[in-house]
């Protein structure tokens, strides 16, 4: 919470995942400015600019994700920080909402990003089969390969082709949250997947740091309950559906 | 086998699923034309216009389909049945390149009318949700169900995306194999996924003939065998994709 | 809703579903006979015997599952049918307690009889693909076809010893609601995933009546939604375990 | 390979993962020890014992495994290394076969040891369900948690009455390769799959060292490759069984 005390924000809490949090300069921290109960919560969220140098704020540790110490996802407490008032950004109240917009294109962002590591996998795995021999001949000769290989053809065309309908839905103005919760939920799963057969098909290198697989497994795993887990995006999806239908019309997928 | 008799074809053989053998005036027989062993046997077939009332040509059943006597998928037999030469379509030997030809627009067209039926069964599953009150309220506030109408949603985009990108490119001439056989892969099995939804949110409704789910359910199952079955089409795929890297490039995703 | 006059249950109601119900005798008929609103819904129903001559009962029609008419699941009208009041079973409101008795053995059986026809369908498969030549040599030396073969042993092995281990425990006299879900949801997916290879690998005779499995494929679907749909089922099982933790225990697997 | 020289083996080569390589003070290493070309090569392996001191033994560097650095699988070069001739464990040519037999017991021990972690996460994902309050409520009341938790319990029970089978069928010395494949495939694979739904429900906290959730995760994807990929294991278990139809004879699962 942040609370105004003459020409100051006050602000108190403790946030656990603050991705750059170590090396940032200042942080852009969301807080509950609006203490009255009634009302929609969403309006009383206000986004505020915060040095990390200010006293009383304290950095409590670096959380170890996927087992890697030292890492920059910092947890980190606030006591009394005080900042001038100009560092909110936009009007009291706007900060959900400037969230979810940035969000949406950020996970737009995060999609393209996850398009092209899945097709960097894609491309390592098909040319590891050419040249890998095992019991029998080279694993490009071997079904369950020739399946991954088509299975991940497919996976990275329809990511590929969402995720530009998506952005071009956006692009034109139009109605995108149906599609922004799609891809979220949609790439980085089919990412898993990709990423799973090109690892298999390694043998121990693939979860050796000798390719960068392991890693993008891990990346993509995080993705899927990062900025919103599936299942919350999963019940975005069907709302802006049914919204539809009970306003008596039905779903154009056309549009 | 299709035997050059005077002016004469002189055709033997035994087909078992032949659609719409019925009530056809005509069909249209894929026969053996060459028969020297050496050389590529796709280039020995040629396809010969064959006469339902021609003697000799013997209608054995029809052959029942998920249980449904009396359909138009019929076993045929040929015992010389004579047509004249000039029955023959096109050249000899230009038949399994002609019927390539055909079936690759049949399975775009396939796939537009499956996506076509998964939109239906769409528009049915999501009303349906709107309406039904189980233990504890309406359908569409479970989350099951929510998953349900976000999963297909998820489907019904992507097979959509795939099969317009599809097109295009065929549209514009550019090499579409890898994209038929993946909208031949992919399309029928999503469809198989939404259409499965649809009928286990409607209880015993969802196989009775009360709505059209349970013979959508049927025919997206066939589908995945008939015009080449899935293994065959992840074969072609991964062969393609193969060849471009024995040649010394990659793929790309983007054109 | 059944309602006492003199020594007579008078009944009213429609009943979509009643296997048996042409050539059945007598019905078995689950009412409503107490009608106060307080208490347990589960506590007021009572089975009742209706002998399928009775005055006022109405064979409307069968109903058509999987677009096969003239089936023997009839959809039923009571309108004020009257039998003698010593046709209910049991003690009244005893009949939702003794139908879930009675279900939970009729599941047990159910699962059994699916574990044999996997078994068949299992059977068939592995023959078949030491028989059918395919391009490139018999089915059984296909990598795609033996991944069908070592994923449907699993299905059957994991499928059978459930069943048995949740036979084991009723036979124990032991709390079985958990494993009695667990098989209802677990062995009909999993024959499901069987005679779905195995119909794959029979191409159009897969699909045909010249083979079993499409019946099979029929029947192990309907199961997943009759006698309680597979999200009823994933809900029970939670909340027996969930019940076990708010008690403060946990879940013991190996009891 | 190795090769005999007097009265010690000469052993050269170059094998990149070697578990315990670090601390162990001997390694056990599978040498080709006949080199003829002619017969069965799994009769060409002998397993010699070779302490880490030896000189030609060179430990070239730690095998980074999902991004941990210092790790014990080491790289590991051998150049002339001399070993007495009675190092060799058991009769020359026997070192495949004594692989063979203790791995299939590091495999059944390998599944026990997977279904007390997925045992463990199970425990951990429902009573989190039973604290954690999100938006509307108990994650526990939630169906995508309660589907989460009845398809973990039927995982866990799967595996855990698959492998508990395997180990009788070896204990009465029964031919259990099939059954060892067939858990070596399914308890990786079900462990992995109950992981992944703890470790969404945790959000953050799940892919966070203050839970034992991501260990596990990159364990069991591991194992899914090592001691032999699914891919191998699929194979042996069709052969296995269409060894028996050629045979004359059916599969019995009731053995
Ligand atoms: C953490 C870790 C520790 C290990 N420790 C040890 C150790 O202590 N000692 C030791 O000896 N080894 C060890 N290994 C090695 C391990 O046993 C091998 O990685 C594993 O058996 C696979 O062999 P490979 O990596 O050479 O893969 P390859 O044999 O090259 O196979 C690569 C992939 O090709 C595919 N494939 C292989 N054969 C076929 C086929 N016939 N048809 C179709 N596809 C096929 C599979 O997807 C497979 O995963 C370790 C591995 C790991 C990851
Ligand atoms: C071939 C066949 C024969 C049958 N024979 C008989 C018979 O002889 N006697 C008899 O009494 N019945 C019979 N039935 C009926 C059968 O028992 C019911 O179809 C089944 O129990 C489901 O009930 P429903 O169809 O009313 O579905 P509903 O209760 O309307 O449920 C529809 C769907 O909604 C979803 N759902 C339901 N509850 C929830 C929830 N709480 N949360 C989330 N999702 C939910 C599920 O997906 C469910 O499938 C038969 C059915 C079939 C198909
Ligand atoms: C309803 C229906 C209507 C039809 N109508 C017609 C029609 O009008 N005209 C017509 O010509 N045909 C028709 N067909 C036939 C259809 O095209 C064939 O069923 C289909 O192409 C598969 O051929 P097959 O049945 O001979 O299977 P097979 O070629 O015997 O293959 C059987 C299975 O083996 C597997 N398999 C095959 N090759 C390989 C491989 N290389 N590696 C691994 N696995 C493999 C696949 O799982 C395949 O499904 C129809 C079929 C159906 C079901
Ligand atoms: C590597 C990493 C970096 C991050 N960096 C940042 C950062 O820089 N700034 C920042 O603000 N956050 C950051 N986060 C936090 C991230 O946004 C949250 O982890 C994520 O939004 C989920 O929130 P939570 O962990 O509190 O999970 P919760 O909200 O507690 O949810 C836990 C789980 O419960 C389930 N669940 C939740 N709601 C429902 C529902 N209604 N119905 C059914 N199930 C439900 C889902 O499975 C969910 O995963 C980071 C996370 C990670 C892993």
């Amino acid at each position: 919470t942040a609370v105004k005390d003459g020409d100051e924000w006050v602000i108190n809490g403790h946030k656990i995942m603050t991705s750059n949090g170590r090396v940032a300069d200042f942080l852009v921290v969301m807080c509950r400015t609006e203490d009255d109960d009634s009302g929609n919560a969403n309006l009383k969220m206000t986004q505020i600019i915060v040095p990390t140098d200010s006293p009383g704020l304290e950095r409590i540790r670096s959380v170890p994700i996927w087992g890697h110490t030292g890492g920059d996802h910092m947890e980190i407490k606030y006591k009394d920080v005080r900042v001038p008032l100009e560092n909110a950004l936009g009007a009291r109240g706007s900060g959900h909402q400037a969230a979810q917009d940035r969000l949406g294109a950020g996970r737009v962002y995060h999609c393209m990003n996850t398009i092209g590591q899945m097709w960097r996998a894609f491309d390592i795995m098909v040319k590891y089969s050419t040249q890998r021999e095992v019991h029998g001949g080279k694993l490009e000769t071997k079904q369950f390969i020739q399946g991954f290989i088509a299975d991940s053809y497919i996976d990275i065309q329809a990511a590929r082709l969402m995720t530009i309908h998506c952005a071009e839905v956006m692009d034109k103005g139009g109605n995108s949250r149906v599609d922004i919760s799609a891809i979220k939920i949609f790439v980085p799963e089919a990412g898993s997947r990709v990423v799973d057969r090109a690892i298999q098909m390694h043998g121990w290198r693939g979860v050796s740091s000798d390719l960068p697989l392991a890693g993008m497994f891990q990346g993509f795993r995080t993705l899927r309950l990062a900025d919103g887990p599936d299942e919350v995006h999963r019940i975005l999806i069907a709302k802006q559906i049914l919204k539809r239908y009970h306003d008596g019309l039905s779903w154009d997928f056309g549009v």
